[in-house]
C-alpha cells in the first residue's frame, strides 16, 4: 500500500514540514496504515484509531522530542510510533525482538516514559516538568490520558499535586467513554454531563487549579491545532478535554468498541473478523472462571464478583449479565477493589476479587493491611499469572508467588488445570476462614471437557502425578502439563517422579518429606521468579529439615522478560518441553557420573 | 479524676440515654480524660481532641454497632474507644497486650474495620453498605476521613465508585487542614476556598454524585446532631463536610499541631511538654537522613527530596526549609511519589524518595513498573524498616526485603549504622545507573559522633565484623549491633564470626564463599520476615553452590506482629541480645554434641 505523504515522514520534523492543509490526508493515510498492519499482524486497534488526529496535532504543534510527551497506558500510541521513525518496523509490533506494543524508552527518544499499566502519565510528566523548571529549560510537557485511566487513584494524586505547582504541564484527556470495557464511575457520568452541556463549566479540573479548556472534537484537526497552539502560550498546569471515538474510521470498530480494542486478524477493508477455525479447543481459564462463578452464585447468594475494569478480559461479564446486583466493575481501581472486598467480607459475603496478577501489584498494601492482617476470607482470583506473551515486560504476572509468600494468613493456590480452578472456587465458597489467592494463566488450558461436577480440594495438599526412581520434579500450576510431556518424552521416564504442590502456602510438608526421603535428586519448576517463589520455599524446607539433596530451581530468571508469544518466551526461559526434558536428562546423567 | 457523666458510659447505648443538653458536659469530660491519659501514657493527641464532638454526635445519632462506623487511619478514634466500653483499659493504649492505637476488629464489635494506613475507610464502608443492600438490612454506614487522607488516590477511587451506587453511605470529611503535617495539594486549597465561601457550592463531591452538605462547625454539637439526623433520612451516598480544629481544647495543641500530633509526655493542665533528659543521645536515623540530604544537596544541585506526607517524620523538613524548590511533600500519595521520582530521573535529576517501609507497599507496582523496569536511578529511602513499636501490626516494616528481593535491577542496601546511611546517600548521589533501596529503622542509632566526612560504599560488598572459629552469623542492617553485643557477652566469643552483608542484592558471593568455606555452622539474622529475606537468599546461595551446612534462619516469624515497645517485640521475636546469645550458644553446643 502506498501512502504518498506518510511515506515521507520519518520523524515529527518531517511532519512539521507539511502544510497545515495536508494534515488531513496524512491522518487518513496514517489511519489506513494502522488498519492494514493490525488487520494482519494483530494488536490493539481501537485506541490508536481514536487518536490519529490528536497524535498528528501534538507532534505538529509541539517540538518533540525536546518537548516531552507521555502516553498513558500506550495502547493508543501506534500512530505516535509510526510518525516517530518506526513505520518500517511497525509490522513487527508485539513480536519477539520487534517493536513493543507500548511506548518504551529503549526503543525511541520519542518514548519519554515506558508505560503499560494505567494512570502513570501525569506523575511522570509532572516529574519531567519539575525537572525542566529546576534545570531552567523551556519545554512543554504533555500527558495524554484516557477517561478510564484518569479515574484511577494514582492519576488523581498527580492532578492534586500538579495543581499546586507552576510547572508547564498539559494534561490532555482523551475522552472516549471507554477503556478496554466501557468506563464506569461517577467521574465518567460527570464527564458525560460536561459533554452534553448539562454540567456547569466550573468543573472538577478547575477546582484542582488547572486551566480547563474543552470539550473539543478530537477528530477536528483544525480545532485541535488551534487549541494546542493557544495552550502552548499559557503558563502553569493546563487541562484539555478532547472528545474522540474509539475505533474512529473503521465502522465495525466504532460500533463494537470492546471487540475491536484488540480484535485479532480482520479484513482491513470491511472490518470483518477473520473466522476462527472450527476446531473445538479447550476453553480459556478466563471463561471457566466466568461460567463457574455464575454457576456457584446461582445457588450461593453470598457470592460477589469484583473486577477492576476487566469484565471482558476476566470473563466476569457473564456474572455481571446474570447477577448485576452482585457483580461489580469498579473501574481501574485495584486498591479500592481489594478493600471493598474486605469490607464485604466483614459482613459475611464471599467476594471473589478477580485481578490480573500484574495489576495486583497496585493493591499490595491492601492485600496485606486490609485483608490478610484481619484474616478476612476474600478470594483473590489472580488472572494472567506467569508469562502473558505479547504485552511483554509490563504485564507478565511473574512476581506474585514471591510477593504473596511473605504475607501471614494468606493461602496461595495455583490450579494445574481448569478443573482444579473450578474445584478451588467451589471449595472456597463453601466457607473458608482465611484469605485465598488463586493464580492461573492467560489463555487456554488442556482440558476440553471442563464442566464436571464439583469436588472439594483439601487445603494445603499436594499431589503425586507420577512416581519415579531417582529424580523428583516439584512444580506448581499448569506448567505441570509441560513437565508431564517432557517426562513422557524422556528416555528416562521411569527415573523421574513428578509432584504438584498446588499450594505454595501452606506447603504440603508431608508430601515434601516423602519426596526428600525417596528421591536422590530434586528439581523445582515454576513460571514465576526463581527468587522468592516455590523453589525458594522448597530449599527452605530442605534446609530446615536437614535434607542433603541439592535442589535445581527452574523458573523465571532475575530479569524483566520482554514480549513475544508465550511459547517463544517459555523457550527463552528454558521452560518449554524440550528444555525441561534436556535439563532433567542432563541432571540425571551428571548425577550418575558424580 | 472524676468524670460524673463519662463514668456512667460503657457503651453508646449509655450515651444515648443522656439528654441532648448533657452532651456538652460529656464532651468536656471526654476531652479531659483523653488529655489526662495521653499526657502520662503518650500516644496520638491532636486528632482525637479535634473530633470529640463529632464522635459523640455520631454515636448519639446512629445506632452503633448495628450501624457501621469506619474511622480512617484511626489516630482520631480515642474518643470512640472510650465511649465504646474501653475507658478502663484506655491507660494501656499502645502498650504490649494493651489496647491498640488504632481501631481493630479483634478488640471491639464497634471497631468494624481495622485501620492504620490512610484512605481505606470509604472503600470498606462502601463494601459494608453494598453488603447491607444485598442482605436486605436497613443500616447506616459511615466513613470518617480527614482532609489529608481523602486526597489519596484510593479514597478517590472509592468516591468514584460510591457515586454510582444507591447505597446508604455517609462520608464525613473531618477537615482540619492537617494530617500529621499540614495538608497539601490542590484539593486542600479547594477545600479552604469552600470554607472561606470563595468557592461555588456546586462542588467536587456533588460532581461525584454525593449529596453534599456543609461546611459545618465540628465543635458545635447542636449543628452536628441536627445535620446527622437529617442525613440519616436521605437515601444514597451523602457527604458531610465538617470543619474541626486539631488539638481542640488544649491551647498548646491547637497552636502547635504538628508537635501535638503525638507529643510524648506533657502536663495535662498547661500542655507543657515534659522536658527531655539532658543526656546526649545518639541521633535518630531520620535526623541523619534529613541533615545529610541537605548537606549533599548543597553541593549537588540535581538532588531532589520527595516525601508523601511525612516531612516531619522523615526529617525531610530540613531540606524543605533550605531548598524548597527541590524538596516536595506530595501528600498521602505514595504511588504518585514514586512515579514522579521516575519522571525526574529520566531528566537526569537524582531523586531521593523517602517513604516509610510499610507505606512503600502502597507503591509496589510503581517501583516495579515505573522505576525498576526502566532501570531508573531513583533512590528509595525506606524509613521505619523492621519493627516500629507501638504503632503495631499495621506499621511494621518487615515485608520490604521479601517484596523487593524479586524485583530485577533493584539494589537493596541496609546500613548497619548512621555512618553507613550517610555514606550510601553520598555514594548514590555521585551517580548510579540502577535504582537503589536503602532501608533503615525507626529511632536512634548507636553512634553519637555521626557527622564524619563521607566515603563511598562499594556496591554489593559485605563486611567481616568479627572472625570466629566455628559459627558464622550473617546479618543485614542495624541488628548487627544486637548481635555484636550478644557475641561479646557469650562465653564462646572466639567461636563466633560475624558478617554484615549490607546488600541483600546484589549479594556478596565472594564473602559468602569465604564464610561457607571457613565456618561449620551458619546463622542468619534479620529484622524482616524469615520468608523471602536475607536468610532465604543465603540458603539459595548455599543450595546453588552445594555447601553442606544447614543454616539457622532468625527473623520475623510468619505472623503479624502486634504493638509494644521495640525491645519488647524484639524479645518476643527472640531477636534481643539475650535470645540471640542463647540461640548461638545452643547451636554451638548441639553441633559439638552431634
Amino acid at each position: 500500500m502506498k501512502q504518498d505523504l506518510l511515506d515521507n515522514i520519518d520523524s515529527p520534523e518531517d511532519l512539521r514540514s507539511f502544510s497545515y492543509t495536508q494534515l488531513s490526508q496524512i491522518a487518513q493515510e496514517l489511519r489506513e496504515f494502522i488498519i492494514s498492519i493490525v488487520a494482519v499482524k494483530e494488536g490493539h486497534l481501537g485506541a490508536s484509531l481514536g487518536v490519529v488526529e490528536l497524535t498528528i496535532a501534538i507532534h505538529y504543534v509541539f517540538n518533540t522530542p525536546n518537548d516531552l510527551l507521555v502516553w498513558d497506558v500506550g495502547h493508543q500510541a501506534y500512530g505516535h510510533k509510526i510518525l516517530t521513525g518506526r513505520k518500517h518496523q511497525f509490522d513487527t509490533n508485539r513480536q519477539l525482538n520487534g517493536l513493543s506494543g507500548f511506548p518504551k524508552r529503549a526503543e525511541s527518544i520519542y518514548d519519554t516514559f515506558g508505560v503499560g499499566h494505567s494512570s502513570t502519565s501525569i506523575s511522570a510528566a509532572l516529574g519531567m516538568a519539575i525537572a525542566s523548571k529546576i534545570k531552567g529549560e523551556n519545554k512543554q510537557h504533555i500527558a495524554v490520558i484516557g477517561d478510564a485511566s484518569i479515574a484511577s487513584g494514582m492519576a488523581f494524586e498527580a492532578l492534586n499535586h500538579a495543581g499546586v505547582t507552576d510547572t508547564n504541564l498539559l494534561v490532555i484527556l482523551n475522552d472516549n467513554a471507554i477503556g478496554i470495557d466501557p468506563s464506569v464511575g461517577a467521574l465518567k457520568e460527570y464527564l458525560t454531563n460536561v459533554k452534553k452541556g448539562t454540567q456547569k463549566r466550573e468543573n472538577i479540573f478547575e477546582a484542582l487549579n488547572f486551566a480547563y479548556s474543552g470539550p473539543i472534537d478530537g477528530h477536528d484537526l483544525n480545532a485541535l491545532i488551534t487549541e494546542l497552539e493557544r495552550l502552548k502560550t499559557i503558563d502553569g498546569p493546563k487541562f484539555l478535554h478532547v472528545i474522540t471515538t474509539k475505533g474512529k474510521g473503521l465502522k465495525s470498530a466504532e460500533e463494537n468498541q470492546v471487540v475491536y480494542h484488540a480484535p485479532g486478524k480482520f479484513d482491513a477493508k470491511t472490518g470483518e473478523l477473520t473466522p476462527k477455525s472450527g476446531e473445538i479447543l479447550p476453553p480459556k481459564y478466563q471463561d471457566v472462571f466466568g461460567h463457574t462463578i455464575v454457576e456457584l452464585a446461582d445457588s450461593n447468594h453470598k457470592i460477589i464478583g469484583i473486577t477492576p475494569a476487566m469484565p471482558t478480559g476476566s470473563s466476569l461479564k457473564y456474572m455481571m449479565a446474570k447477577f448485576p446486583e452482585r457483580a461489580f466493575d469498579v473501574g481501574i481501581a485495584e486498591q479500592h477493589a481489594v478493600t471493598l472486598a474486605a469490607g464485604m467480607a466483614t459482613q459475611g459475603l464471599i467476594p471473589f476479587c478477580n485481578i490480573y496478577s500484574t495489576f495486583l501489584q497496585r493493591a499490595y498494601d491492601q492485600v496485606i493491611h486490609d485483608v490478610a492482617l484481619q484474616n478476612l476470607p476474600v478470594i483473590f482470583c489472580l488472572d494472567r499469572a506467569g508469562l502473558v506473551g505479547q504485552d511483554g515486560a509490563t504485564h507478565h504476572g511473574v512476581f506474585d508467588l514471591a510477593f504473596l509468600n511473605c504475607i501471614p494468613n494468606l493461602v496461595i493456590f495455583s490450579p494445574r488445570n481448569v478443573t482444579e480452578l473450578r474445584n478451588i472456587m467451589y471449595t472456597a465458597q463453601l466457607g473458608i476462614d482465611f484469605p485465598l489467592a488463586v493464580r492461573y494463566p492467560r489463555g487456554r488450558g488442556h482440558i476440553t471437557e471442563w464442566k464436571k461436577s464439583f469436588s472439594t480440594i483439601e487445603i494445603g495438599k499436594g499431589e503425586c502425578l507420577k512416581k519415579g526412581e531417582k529424580l523428583a520434579v516439584i512444580s506448581i500450576g499448569p506448567i505441570a502439563n509441560t513437565i508431564s510431556e517432557a517426562i513422557g518424552e524422556s528416555k528416562y521416564t521411569n527415573a523421574i517422579g513428578h509432584f504438584d504442590m498446588r499450594f505454595l502456602k501452606p506447603i504440603d510438608e508431608n508430601l515434601l518429606h516423602h519426596i526428600f526421603k525417596n528421591y536422590e535428586q530434586i528439581v523445582t519448576i515454576e513460571d514465576g521468579t526463581i527468587i522468592g517463589g516455590l523453589g525458594s520455599s522448597i530449599i527452605a524446607f530442605a534446609n530446615n529439615n536437614n535434607y542433603p539433596q541439592s535442589i535445581s530451581i527452574l523458573g523465571i530468571n532475575d530479569e524483566f522478560v520482554e514480549h513475544g508469544t508465550i511459547p517463544e518466551l517459555m523457550t527463552l526461559q528454558e521452560l518449554d518441553v524440550a528444555s525441561v526434558k534436556a535439563k532433567l536428562e542432563s541432571l540425571l546423567l551428571s548425577f550418575n557420573r558424580s
